[in-house]
């Protein structure tokens, strides 16, 4: 089977680089302990469904959570003027996590930088804040491997992941035609279907279990289930197409 | 001599329970530290210059102080594409510090302790943005010796530290007259001045270097230098007046 050129391979950031859904649960925790530390008077399980509940309804990027949690409780939860205390404890709690729990998946690191003394171009098309993305890169420690400039973070761009003009952009900006760019993401329906449209390679990563169940239309043209198995379906069935 | 009575201490936070000017130099310093190494084309000192500057412009609970420095840097000292990384690299690194470095003096914490188990009421009254101040409160550990209900922050009280009545609030809080309460701080026109109108004992601490050398109009009844001389002045010359 002859081998297919590749220039550039593009990744998802969260459950993709790095486990966002158990760092997230890990964090939320220490910042619900820290809050009934300082006082709040409920117990851990339920503070951690109502929290859950919070970010259902408000989306993960809400930056103002715990003070809807307070707000949600019972007036008896909070002790007299401890409100902005117990507020405070998690948020620092939250915070302090990200400098101790925050690490890229150990084989993701390894085959990036493999990946990169190959010479392939590897870039990052995330959907999200561009702050909290751009964060997200430096924690992850990505930077020596993945320049700035083939960083797409979609409310930087102004194009959705749902729309394939996002993928086309990445691509051109690297000066490659899609069928030589692969795209690497957990969400079928937007990491698989919409680069798969304009006619990228596309890798699934079965490894963030959030989307494991909801198939999109698109079958993926590799699922990989860690990045040895990127690795080793690059090695084998790709050239890599060096850039000047 | 006989003892006066005192049932209360109020105290200043920063440059006061700690060393927010030497706090703040260092994690400016990591800060600039970080932005170049994340590509930022500047020496560190110019650097530090410039961010100087704008802390004096728009003072330092501005929050968009690394965003103003990167505007007012030449355009050649931002590689392209890397400016949002540059700021959340400064952000990161300075944020990493109060993790790190942020700490109370340890004579002030001992010798909290000790007032405290003396039954000596103390209490905090404190210019700034709520948030701010009660995230340095969490973070110098204080909530175990302090009730976050005798902790009087500006913009919470909704009274500066100009109006002798944020003071006599405080004192009424803790169910004491002025004259049986004491203040100590770092700003003798504020921190002397402003509670000495209202009787209360004033301590001048003189270890935050930043108002040495611009006196009030009022004498402070105590300078200290550090915590033991505040400890040994309450143990000669007061009497802690246990409270019901």
């Amino acid at each position: 089977m002859a081998k297919k050129p590749l220039k550039a391979l593009f990744f998802d950031i969260d459950d993709t680089l790095y486990s966002s859904t158990d760092f997230a649960a890990g964090a939320r925790r220490q910042a619900a302990q820290a809050m009934i530390r300082t006082g709040l008077k409920i117990d851990e399980e339920t503070l951690l469904e109502e929290l859950d509940e919070i970010i259902v309804e408000f989306g993960s990027n809400d930056d103002r959570h715990f003070d809807k949690l307070l707000r949600r409780l019972p007036k008896e939860a909070i002790p007299a003027g401890g409100k902005l205390y117990i507020i405070a404890a998690g948020v620092i709690a939250y915070h302090q996590c990200k400098f101790r729990n925050f690490s890229p998946y150990e084989d993701a690191l390894e085959v990036l930088r493999t990946l990169h003394e190959k010479k392939l171009i590897l870039g990052i098309i995330s959907a999200g804040k561009p702050m909290k993305q751009v964060e997200k890169v430096l924690r992850l420690n990505l930077l020596p491997l993945i320049d700035f400039n083939r960083i797409f973070i979609t409310e930087s761009v102004g194009i959705a992941k749902t729309n394939p003009k996002i993928y086309m952009h990445a691509c051109r900006a690297v000066g490659a035609s899609p069928q030589e760019c692969g795209y690497v993401g957990d969400k079928p329906s937007v990491d698989i279907d919409v680069p798969h449209r304009i006619g990228m390679k596309t890798f699934f990563s079965r490894r963030g279990t959030k989307y494991q169940n909801i198939p999109g239309v698109a079958e993926p043209d590799h699922v990989i289930h860690n990045f040895w198995d990127l690795l080793d379906i690059v090695e084998k069935q790709y050239e890599i197409a060096h850039h000047a």
